[in-house]
């Protein structure tokens, strides 16, 4: 069976980073199709248009979707695409490398963040001069998505349960019947839950990141948490993310297009290359995409490693190493 | 000059650092009139109601109250308290103290946060029972006289300029409004401002806290980032706070009520009594002010320390040693 994955490496690094995952994705024994297309500051420039539509499309058809990064369009493109592939739920391990920098080197959490409504979902209106509004929705139907993906993630994983963080205590309605569904959901499912406080959250993550594990939330406190996180592992390099749907998913790297390096193949592509092993598990080549997650690590540790990494490696000797270590 | 001084213990610890700070304040030579008021869960449990309608009324009407901490209630006795006193801004330092086991040691911030609107003027609604809404609240007024009182702050102390953290490229028109009217004052009194996505600034902060200094964001931002540099300090167990409004202000400590430990007299009173310090600033006793920091500061140097700091002081006995270093 051919899968067929768009591939979007977008601005800056993705452009770099993007086609490196696909050396890796091609040096393994499936058959792939790739296609690539267009999006972000670049091609918005040439056309107006950050995401092309043929470029949504592609996404909203093909099994998999490859994504690099985004410049100053970044909202404009990741969310449109993130809505191609009909993705409700954004998971993000934020796990410290062996051999990697790390502020708590302890940290191994995963976020699995609702990836449509809350804020984003929100209709803003400036109301007057003096007052603007945004309208933040949360139903019942997609935290018991979120909820159910989660249940199956910790059942299938090697996880005791999940941590629900909300600020139901301030957002009463709207966290409430988030926090409330989500709990009840695992409830239903035997799947033990705890809950704690964003704010509460954020402060106890930094001091003893190893009591929490998979942690569910809301769709910006999820990229909140999701992102301090990543500084806790040691910046956003390193971390990849799913975007998964009912029919398909998109996979990008939570790093930036990193400007200042974009164009001189020195980027770091481990992140990209992680979010292509998760493409792996997603499409159910669990050896080939624990195959991949080791090489990385191994090279993480062992080297060659880029300049973030302290090293002078191009991008090219740390893809080729990996694909070594397959 | 007497000073009116609002007395709120609240739950917990409250009972104990409260009293506290009060014997600290009492011990300089400042004519305090202090009158001591209910509020949270006790008060709640008793009466069915966390804030009995004299604390507001005294809130309302002293020159500063003093607040410790409530339990379940939290948000019903904070909330409708920093109204009372009219509070627009939240000032929250987050310093690293010396002798102070600190995630990342260098850290020293103050966040500014918009203390009566976003999500917490929000309305709620359950629209059906799928869908829940809560409309957040962004005006220019409230933008404004935050970015008044920060220009104000930052002039007074020595500070550069301040960095405006917002997620304004997803809630566009709100934190939109929030941001370029803050940026805005900014520029019109000559301070120097930059700004974050405040998801990026919870990866940058981890990475290197160095790199901000006073942080301006609107309320939920302004809790979660705070907490956030809370947990970079080592636990919220050290952070005071003020609820400043245009006539009075209400001081807090940034930590809860410890049930673990109330009642014991173990409670470490740091937080309490450096927010003493700051309603002695906020009342121009800089002196006093600068003298009550510097006795807090070498007895969490040179002890003695509470059980949250590896000592087995009591409350007691570490009150009168900052007492004794006045
Ligand atoms: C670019 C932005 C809209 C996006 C988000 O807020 O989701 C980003 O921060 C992320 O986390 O992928
Ligand atoms: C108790 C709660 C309502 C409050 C808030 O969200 O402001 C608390 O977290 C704080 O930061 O003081």
């Amino acid at each position: 069976m051919t899968h067929e994955i768009a591939v979007v490496p977008g601005d800056g690094i993705g452009q770099e980073v993007t086609p490196a995952a696909v050396d890796v994705l091609n040096a393994l024994e499936i058959d792939f199709e790739f296609t690539e297309a267009e999006a972000g500051d670049a091609v918005a420039e040439e056309t107006g248009d950050p995401l092309p539509q043929e470029t949504y499309d592609l996404a909203a058809s093909t099994d998999a979707t490859l994504f690099g990064a985004a410049g100053e369009t970044a909202a404009d493109v990741i969310l449109p695409l993130r809505e191609a592939v009909g993705s409700f739920v954004n998971v993000r391990p934020a796990t410290a490398y062996p051999g990697v920098d790390a502020v708590r080197p302890e940290t191994d959490l995963v976020f699995l963040r609702e990836n449509t409504e809350g804020v984003y979902a929100g209709h803003e209106d400036r109301l007057t001069d003096d007052v603007a509004t945004l309208t933040r929705v949360t139903t019942e139907t997609a935290s018991r998505r979120l909820a159910e993906f989660a249940c199956d993630y910790v059942q299938q994983g090697d996880h005791d349960g999940f941590t629900i963080a909300h600020k139901a205590n301030v957002m009463r309605e709207t966290d409430g019947l988030f926090r409330e569904t989500v709990a009840d959901v695992a409830s239903e499912a035997g799947v033990e839950t705890d809950e704690v406080l964003m704010d509460a959250f954020a402060t106890k993550v930094c001091l003893d990141p190893e009591q929490f594990d998979v942690v569910v939330c809301p769709n910006l406190a999820g990229d909140v948490l999701s992102d301090l996180a990543a500084g806790l592992v040691g910046g956003l390099g390193l971390l990849p993310s799913a975007n998964v749907g009912p029919e398909r998913a998109l996979f990008e790297p939570v790093h930036g297009t990193a400007p200042d390096i974009a164009g001189e193949g020195a980027a770091n592509p481990a992140a990209a290359i992680l979010s292509a092993a998760m493409l792996l598990e997603y499409l159910e080549y669990d050896e080939e995409a624990a195959a991949v997650r080791s090489a990385v690590e191994t090279t993480l540790e062992a080297g060659p490693r880029t300049g973030d990494l302290g090293g002078d490696a191009s991008t090219e000797d740390v893809t080729n190493a990996i694909i070594d270590r397959l």
